[in-house]
């Protein structure tokens, strides 16, 4: 099967691979649609020193799942954790964090920019009928934005500030504008806070933001800097949610969380049937939100584009449905 | 009035200053003695640009408080905040975080390595007649201990990690043994763990401890080595307690805490009620914690002690009850 392969720290373009050989369990999925996102990008640089093939946004249709057969056929989004089911964690809840745990196109196991993938059935949710391929493939990275929600109350009233207008920013905006909070997204892109604007987002340059003022703050740029923004925006007491891959190590004034008492909240992947939810309704609208997209064959030309500037998200087309 | 100057980031000596003139609604405090802790030693290094008297952990009599004759005579410790009482922050209950306020011996307002200081009366509390100077002494540092008790809930089986077996984390240790949860404390210093050992508290050397182990970690070192391990010593969804003073900027994995969606909370100042009460009742004992004892006119060579290795609670007595 074709697939983009991915190896010390770079992109090696797009090779005939044997085809994934599904295991107990699992289902054979062919891929329709798969998003980059910054973890993608970051993964190309080295980031968590992956080798294999990427791709952890996927849309396809089950095309083999010999446990479940009623399955075959099916469309379907994968959550991307696949976990051993039996360790202090997996059984404690805490699935997406179990130690042994492989992550499609991160982690020990093949992604999903390819022809086909391999999927524990577990992992699968089926995509409403009506539900594009070109919105279900956002059903990751909104389930990712919807995580917030889970982990930090948030209402009508409290006042949140996101920080960053890309792809990950827009998802977390126009999710928590749902809560009826008053909101505020801080970016440097007119035209992507432009987008956000026309739904009656309020948006600010990062610079013009007030001191002191958000109940909860989400950095969803990636870069330090970002933190230092949130933490001057927050009010004493505030929540400061990590939203974002983070190479390396990042210098942060730990007296200032000391001193405000500001909790800190990392967060990463989310529910899913909550996100394919709000995405059949359409309460969560994503149709501007795609800049380009590329078939398989320009995999490297898709993650060229995904990184440069003023792009939201870029999709790789591997078949019709 | 004698009292320990300091500026432009190191101590000044023992000099004599005009006498604090409390302003309406204040005290006038006879300090008897004083605790040198961590944030002190890091503003004789030029931490937050103080210049003035410091000293905030004390334990007093009231000389006089024109507007409050009933506090004349008593012994009391003080809170060390002192707020507008107006802001956003006061009205919604965060009068530590008070934008404007001043803080004894930390920021704008002369503390209590000194004969005499001027506090608000609001901020005072009667020390009960059978607990000892040198006991009261540790009220605002065990009230900083507890408030980890206030933010995060701990209770009987969670495993509970605290880093650092210096004073703070002696008091730390000490004051969540009581909860009920599966303590362990890792440090450095055998003399020291030995102290919790013997009060039944298990301990190890920072590397032997087991990782993803904790629920909780609380890092007492005020060292972004700390702030690693608990990082390593954690479960995914743990908590991280930030509870000392760290200088500058501090190099963190971000990655790490949105990888494993750890929650990190800035913890400051605390409870006195309930410092008081579990002091007063000796089910938190300090009598072990005191290294040694100097005289307000040894005030240098008292900061001098507080920071050599090995020492624990380093006391400035200024007069006798």
């Amino acid at each position: 099967v074709r697939a983009l392969w991915l190896q010390d720290g770079a992109l090696r373009g797009v090779s005939d691979l044997p085809a994934p050989d599904p295991a107990p369990g699992e289902a054979l999925v062919r891929v329709l649609l798969c998003g980059i996102c910054r973890t993608d990008l970051e993964l190309a640089k080295g980031y968590a020193g992956f080798t294999g093939v990427p791709g952890h946004e996927l849309v396809g249709q089950v095309v083999a799942a010999p446990s479940s057969p009623d399955w075959e056929g099916r469309r379907v989004v994968a959550e991307i954790n696949v976990s051993c089911g039996s360790c202090r964690d997996c059984s404690a809840g805490r699935r997406p964090h179990c130690a042994q745990r492989a992550v499609l196109g991160i982690r020990g196991r093949p992604g999903a920019f390819a022809e086909y993938v391999a999927v524990p059935v577990a992992n699968l949710h089926v995509v409403p009928d009506g539900l594009a391929d070109d919105v279900a493939v956002f059903t990751e990275p909104a389930a990712a934005a919807l995580e917030v929600q889970e982990q930090v109350p948030i209402g009508p009233g409290e006042r949140v500030l996101v920080i960053g207008d890309g792809k990950l920013g827009q998802l977390l905006a126009r999710t928590l504008a749902l809560t009826g909070c008053e909101l505020r997204v801080g970016g440097r892109h007119p035209d992507k806070l432009a987008l956000l604007a026309r739904r009656g987002i309020a948006t600010s340059p990062p610079d013009a933001l007030p001191e002191r003022w958000a109940d909860v703050a989400v950095e969803c740029t990636g870069n330090p800097e970002g933190v230092a923004l949130a933490l001057r925006v927050l009010r004493p007491r505030g929540t400061l949610v990590l939203k974002s891959t983070y190479p390396g190590l990042a210098p942060v004034s730990l007296s200032a969380i000391v001193v405000d008492e500001i909790t800190l909240v990392g967060s990463r992947c989310g529910p899913f049937p909550r996100a394919l939810g709000l995405l059949a309704s359409r309460r969560l609208d994503v149709s501007d939100l795609v800049s380009a997209v590329h078939p398989l064959a320009e995999g490297e030309r898709a993650f060229a584009a995904a990184a440069s500037p003023g792009q939201l998200k870029v999709l790789v087309r591997v078949a019709g449905a």
